[in-house]
């Protein structure tokens, strides 16, 4: 680490043949690394020569670096005079000059959402606000919650209310969960690790995002002995690094369970994060769009943030291949994420024990729009083979803004409710503080409904508390595959 | 009350040790007051060594200040020449400098509304304006009136048409009745008084609210011998309280029944109402949100106006236990308001004649955001229950703004629709006038539909002259519990 | 005529005691007319003093002065220079100072719409523009027309099509007539008669509105020899006035039949008209609300200009008593207008020969607000009792403002389809060229919608060129009242 | 040639005994030609005595003027001094000054039809935009596809994706295809030939337009040798024209079928392409609306662009004459095009194996308006008569803008859905490379959509992959005409 370079010296090294790149002030030579980045060899050279920090630092897990690259790669470091100056440039160009306001003065999560907006970089509100094509659906599982009518009981007494419940075997003291939402630092520094602080205020479970930008071990660093926490995998196409992760995360005793995301098997297209990558860049990026299958059939993505992230997922994965090989090497329960139809939720409740649990999920919308809400799937199976809310717990995500969603979707079967955008949201409002707020806000509105509904305790929650005619009648009626599944099933046994 | 103080005097106690108070002049010591305060310590805290009486007027009865404190809590007077000079800031931010216009120019309430929004403070805006949430509640009200269509007959005399009914016993000069909405002073000093003139002048109905601004005696001082009042309760914790109540109001003999809530046993959360407390604060206060879980556990709650009002408020009511209670302490029959499903308007109906009638509401849209309005109960009970109409009189209000909004109301079944927040816009935007003038549009337009349709008196209207097609889809048409109560009661005989 | 007065000496003359007005330059002493004037003597008094004749001219047919009042009641001529100048005044607030564009620059009725609201008086387009309460009616008028689907059929020769068709037993040249809309001297000089010039050259049925502008006979005299009108008659309640007008109707040959509105037996709340009144009147106005019930029950309403029209009209009339009143005074045949449910209209088709047919009608959405289109009354009677369309011709108005909507009726059963606002703004924005320019544009319209039906006929439409189902979910489905209305038919049989 | 003119004599010659033009600096007497022109007299007298090459070129197939006039039509040059300078004014009003934005930078087809509105002359803008009266079918259109929700499988490896498909028994590599829209050359010079050179990057299909701006054989000439090729015909009122026109478009090896274009045998009202014209006319021009009946009639149609095109078209097209009189002309199999309901599609059925395909559209909502969008017949067929789909390839066309579209077309059925407006935005946007951005886009966005509901190949496409819950409840439920059909049609064998 002798060596001091000019910045001048490092940026001649540009090429696939020779890159260079500044980090934290060291300078590392990447060239042989470029074939074997997970995000892809152009995002590199888009930075070759310079100091990479600033676009580095919030989408990696500290550690990561010297983790991937040998020890020779690390050339010297760099003299911080010859270095341009940018701290201007790194400033993100929005930010809120005054600071947020207070997190007690914001009453709802749309207020937060709002001054979180003000807060964060241009790059972190485009991964988060982003969702596929039109958005079509990512604003339907808002708007499906609104078109649920309540049907509150009077004369109850609902001096007691609380919100205690079971989830997937683990006890837990409110049923909302923040779901595996990647990328935290991008919006505060705090990232993962705050939102398992904020949670362990609350009581609440926590699923890790394959993508976190800190490690598992990072994040439940400082978790309480009985918190709860579930790992979100995304099988890589080398399936020796998904299993060695899985290994590491074996050990972490307070991860329960392994997510396995399955509603986003090639990455959906993002607009709003895609422009913010091609209007940031210093230099032009080959669509979103064309790279989008790029990626899966060349493992090279260089759009938006979140084409990033999946570059090496693997998209093979199938009920007969991947639920043997996933239990070679790890005992936790499987929970899958991403059903959106009855058919699959029935399959999923053919493969107990493995599988405990399933997520009814269209990824916030950001996988392929016009899919349909948690709601209509919930809706669906009850409809199709409400044996499934009997063999698997059902949770669920995608939309949820108001207590009175929370108690609209246990109203329905499911045993959990997830948030993602809005922790993050909350995250980049406030830090730690912005995602308790959060959870307080969407604790106390559920308990207010719970109460004017003269319900007191989560599991007494049913159909009978809920008018959803208007949504009945936008449910499935085609054809069923069940009976075929029955018959492979039976034909299989 | 011969010692004055100095204003600066009084400014150095604004302690729970010991807090003092400036009302009309004159100086309190409060310190012990403050744990039975109904509104909780810390909102007189906030206003503790300050002249309190813009604040306090407006929302508490004369005459409550002398009922409730000792004598020796008058510690004197105030030098008025140590005040600090506060008329400008006295005027409300948004007040009309030239006025209201002639009411007479105003064509119908939601003109009226809009004068009045100009015309009354902002903390009476909010209080009357906010709803629960998103206000979903509060919209869907009126806007399920304008999807009910009307059938108007031809060739039908309509030379004659009044609005004369009875209801609830009481025979009266419109099917249109005043709600109990509270805190009419907050709006114009006429107040709760000035509504009952406004009703006396148009044969209508009046519920006084429990949290009217105004005694009941107070309220009816004026009235005429055959005005019919009825009384709103909100069952106090420390039921002595609700008792030495009931005993008063058993004393006024416009007074025919005792209305009962049970749509808002905790506070909703009604955002417009905490903003506006929390942006024209002196101090910073706690959200709103934390504090309405605070209210029903530890009886404090210091958030907007409505929040305020419910300190103290009973959330263990049942049927079981406050029926036979209400009946040691009253005679008068019992209205039950707040029903919102077709299994509680049953419950009622087995309930006579204790129970004479039921209101169906959703609080204004006030209490749970997407709860169901008026029409839906309406239309529930006649597809379920519908002999629940020839025990009860069945009651409605929310969402009427316009005369169509009332005919739609009878033909569906209700007796008599109550107005809230129209009265009291109806107040703000001209005082007695105002809300005559509000009175005198619906009872025209009710009028004037009556006759288009071909209809001649209140009690001919009916199912036959509406088309509920479109709202008939809408209908819960899930598990109906009327099984389970008949068996219930069956056993119980 | 001999002496003329100063304008000052007429301004003395302004009470019920003493009431002169100017009137084309002349003096009228019309305090003795005062309690005959069929608008009420209120809107006189505000008139009283001064020169009169902008105000009364556009909506009193010319001579009508003369008829109504006595020799003596004209007491000499004004002298000009005393008048006060008011050239200024006299221009309609927003005319339009540039002139509209050429009327064949115009491609559809919402532009004609648009430019007739520049060109002519606030007054105008208040009566003209308004409809009830908050204009659902008129709305739906139109958009239930866009909510059908059309099914056109392809490979048929559509070289030929003409608009011919047979109502009422006469022959028209097109299926699209003018409604009777009043006061179109309001919008433009040439008044009914300009309609009835444009109607002319497109062989189009006009019914003349009650309350024309122009006398009948001013409004034929220029007609072709086939040219074929219906009368409105609004029944006054000195049934001698409704007899002298009807004696002088039978001997206008051109008229075929009296058209009898029922739609509007009181006055609906037409707020953009009572506004228009209040604002421009030189004194305040009592609130046309108030006065609608004042007008049915004393006879006298200063409201807006539809309320002026309704005064003196009879609220009593019946199927038992108007009908044979009517054949007494008539051998016309009786079109009744308004029908609005499928029940009258069966009613209605028990009475032939004397009743030839009904017009479905809310009155554009002007008498009652939530009452049913015309699509609806179509689709309920074909529900309930579609053998009317045997027995009655049935007409429709209301919302017309594309070829497709007049098709659409014509498909549902209708024989023709009412125009009334869009033959007054043609009128208002260019005189008889503009109400040509109008029915040009529909005619056109509605043959291309035929042809690309594949339909050369007017009677070969039918429901198989349209698909209803979306509106077919909205139409009544309640109680009939269609037996009892057979019991009492046989009854009195 | 020999002869230079002044443009001052040729401004002479304006009448139509003496009609002279200006056409790429020569000068021709078109006096005789005037009676033929398949776009009416008219239009060519506005432009005599003046230099028409702007007007004339882009929607003209260059050759086609030496092909219709005479050689002695040619009289000379003009003298380019001569000319008035009109340079600035051959810019179209609303050219994009700065030129488009990259291609690949544009991320959906909204985008690029943003760009080309910029970047194309109002007259193309016009053209490419307008649809008839309100274009509520245009809407409706891509709407519908927005209201089916998808139904993504999970756990089915996708890395396997292709879009190739065979449709009438041509293999493509896509299932979209270009429809046969008029003018490209309106909005760039490369015109439907760099169309063609977009779809060969993409293995695509293209429908010649009937109207296109360069003639058959330019538009094939660098095609690939397996390029795929439709032809557009609206049969010519003079059938001559027709047949000489069938006998050329037989020796074209790579146009293997003719499109029989039946939804719009009369020219539909856009009024943004007649607004177009009448503001930017040097003469003022009688309304299209009119015309479009003259032009019916008459054959003479002065209006926009799109009527000027239907001239000389012929309205009488009928199965039992056109479909022989085709066979006569030529081999190739004929596709039907604008097929709008269940009986249409069913008879195209009965006439196998002349008829190969249709193509259900409602003329991208350019003909008739409110006409069902191509998922309303879909729907209706599966309904109806599902054994359509077994018959005849079915294609779509109208609204796609969005791979999900083109996803959801294809489960419902069809085979192969074409892209109208977009093909020509993309040309207007950026020429060649706009077209392909155009394809590239939505094959990317479709084999996504693919991938995430677990298909692989677009045969394994089905109704079990969406759900059209809220379409069905629009469709079509009236009298069907196919059991009249059935009868004539065995009563003919």
């Amino acid at each position: 680490m002798g060596k001091q370079f000019d910045a001048a010296e490092v940026a001649k090294h540009t090429t696939p043949d020779s890159c260079w790149v500044i980090l934290y002030g060291k300078v590392y030579d990447v060239t042989n690394f470029l074939a074997e980045h997970p995000g892809g060899a152009k995002i590199i050279l888009k930075l070759a020569g310079k100091d990479a920090t600033e676009e580095y630092d919030p989408i990696h897990p500290p550690g990561i670096l010297e983790e991937n690259l040998p020890a020779e790669a690390l050339l010297g470091t760099v003299n911080p005079d010859t270095l341009p100056q940018t701290q201007t440039e790194l400033a993100p160009s929005n930010v809120n000059k005054e600071g947020p306001p207070p997190m007690e003065s914001l009453l709802n999560l749309e207020e937060i959402e709002q001054v979180a907006t003000k807060n964060i970089s241009n790059k972190a509100w485009a991964y988060y606000f982003s969702a596929s094509d039109d958005k079509v659906s990512k604003s339907f599982n808002t708007e499906v919650y609104r078109s649920i009518v309540l049907r509150p009981r009077v004369f109850v007494d609902c001096s007691q209310c609380d919100l205690d419940t079971t989830t997937l075997g683990q006890k837990l003291n409110t049923p909302i969960y923040v779901a595996p939402a990647a990328m935290a630092r991008l919006g505060n520094p705090a990232g993962e690790a705050g939102i398992a602080e904020a949670c362990r205020s609350f009581g609440a479970m926590q699923i890790i995002s394959n993508n976190a930008s800190m490690t598992p071990e990072q994040i439940v660093k400082d978790a309480a002995p009985d918190q709860v926490f579930g790992w979100q995998i995304y099988v890589q196409i080398d399936r020796k690094k998904s299993e060695a992760m899985l290994a590491r995360i074996n050990k972490i005793k307070q991860i329960k369970f392994i997510v396995l995301t399955l509603d986003a098997p090639v990455p959906g297209k993002r607009e709003d994060d895609e422009r913010n990558n091609f209007v940031g860049a210093s230099a032009p990026v080959p669509s979103g769009t064309k790279r989008a299958e790029d990626a899966v059939e060349a493992g090279d993505s260089p759009g938006g943030v979140g084409r990033t992230l999946f570059a090496g997922t693997d998209p093979t994965l199938t009920w007969r291949e991947t639920l043997p090989w996933l239990a070679k090497h790890t005992d936790l329960p499987i929970i899958l994420k991403g059903l959106q139809t009855h058919e699959d939720a029935y399959i999923a409740s053919l493969h107990t024990p493995q599988i405990k649990g399933i997520i009814l999920s269209n990824h916030g919308g950001r996988a392929l729009d016009t899919a349909p809400p948690a709601v209509h799937t919930l809706l669906e199976i009850r409809k199709f083979c409400p044996e499934v809310f009997d063999r698997l717990d059902v949770l669920v995500d995608g939309g949820i803004r108001r207590g009175t969603d929370v108690v609209k979707a246990l109203c329905l079967g499911a045993k959990a409710v997830g948030i993602g955008r809005p922790a993050l949201f909350g995250l980049g409002a406030g830090g730690v503080e912005g995602v308790k707020r959060t959870l307080q806000i969407l604790c106390d509105e559920t308990k207010t409904c719970m109460r004017l509904l003269g319900v007191e305790r989560v599991e007494d929650l049913g159909p009978q508390h809920i008018n959803t005619r208007l949504v009945e009648q936008q449910i499935y009626d085609g054809p069923s595959g069940l009976e075929s599944i029955r018959s492979a099933f039976r034909a299989k046994l």
